[in-house]
């Protein structure tokens, strides 16, 4: 893990852009030394800098409540080299929104799984490099998407002790399984009209998760009108199962 | 309205019984004179004095917040005089739940209408007598139960600004309509594993709310599980509509 960039923002957190062999990052940390602090790792759908702002915005609030928090760009996300597989099956699927067909679950498996199998493991190795970091301790948290990911990394990664999943895009039928062995601590966002995502199949996902503490917040507002207090919830959320 | 008993409780909140005409009922106010502040009125499934420990927990909660907190008994529950329609059709309800049959609307409608008819313009003379009280003052909220009743109320009363809905016990089908003309923020609670509740039904009632900011809570635990950081939530989601 290389450290390329460092700055201060207005509120005292240190914002520093790392590389961790290809994959660009960054992590944000509290503003003055401290005992250390749990992590938590913010999901996204790729593209780190036109994702920035609104990440960015996360972390603060996240840093705020006295963690750390971190960020990886997806495979093939901003400038990281395309995927042609997951492109392909990406133009397919704005395809079928845009003709309001229902999506198939071919396209969904193209699109998703080798995200899933690519990013997990990214995860793992930015997490082997945060946590050998001093400031920084566990237990970790993920909060955000893909959801798929989410999912993933809650079953093959035992340092994720609790996440709050943003189910705001599509999970293939075939990792309902996987859903059935997660058993940490899981806050589900939902938002209730979200045009691009499909309702009763995150309904069916949270369903499917093997959590005995598992609580879903559905809101409206659209894919992207997370009401604000969310974030609140959130952090109470992490707040019971990190510290 | 007539204060039929008084007592301090041991965090200093002010509990008092009262009875409106046939109808008993139970204020709690802040142990200190204070400005006035807005009431939450408790809805409950009827019987008041095997309800009484946790609504007298969650009046503390909600005083401790910095209300007041009120409660009546349901037509025909506790103490007042059984309904005979009312019993009928909950021993149906009864006989179909055991039996594992699907509740049929019939029975739905026979247990739950008279009740909302009822109960409605109760709730609304007790808030009558209550705001005329001294340091009590609007808004009002509902928190609880029955959720039908809770959404004839959000419809009639403007008084209410803001109900947090338990979405524990059955809708008539023909109340849908009255749902989509609800437009107060709504917090609505579901038991994602309540046996004795129908989940679609309960997700089908928060899609139809009318109100632009409506949020969904549903967590495990089964009917009387609900975990206790709802009442927080719950709280939080009163102080941005009521203070």
């Amino acid at each position: 893990m290389h450290f390329t960039s460092e700055r201060r923002l207005d509120d005292g957190v240190l914002e520093r852009e790392f590389t961790l062999g290809e994959i660009p990052g960054i992590l944000w940390t509290p503003g003055s030394a401290s005992a250390p602090v749990p992590l938590i790792l913010l999901g996204h759908p790729g593209g780190l800098p036109k994702m920035y702002p609104r990440l960015a915005a996360r972390a603060r609030h996240t840093v705020a409540q006295g963690y750390a928090a971190a960020t990886i760009e997806l495979p093939g996300g901003g400038d990281r080299p395309r995927l042609a597989d997951v492109e392909a099956a990406r133009a397919d699927l704005r395809r079928a929104l845009q003709a309001g067909e229902p999506v198939d679950d071919g396209i969904v498996d193209r699109l998703v799984l080798p995200l899933v199998d690519r990013a997990v493991p990214e995860w793992q190795a930015t997490l082997d490099a945060l946590l050998a970091l001093p400031g920084i301790d566990g237990p970790v948290g993920f909060a955000g998407g893909v959801i798929a990911i989410g999912v993933r990394l809650a079953v093959v990664e035992p340092r994720i002790a609790a996440a709050a999943l943003f189910a705001g895009s599509f999970v293939p039928r075939s990792m309902f399984e996987e859903a059935r062995q997660v058993t940490i601590p899981l806050l589900v966002l939902l938002q209730w009209d979200d045009e691009g995502n499909d309702r009763q199949l995150a309904l069916d996902l949270f369903d499917a998760f093997g959590s005995k503490e598992k609580t879903l917040h559905a809101n409206m507002g659209g894919h992207t009108g997370i009401p604000a207090f969310e974030g609140d919830d959130g952090n109470r959320f992490f707040g019971r199962h990190l510290k």
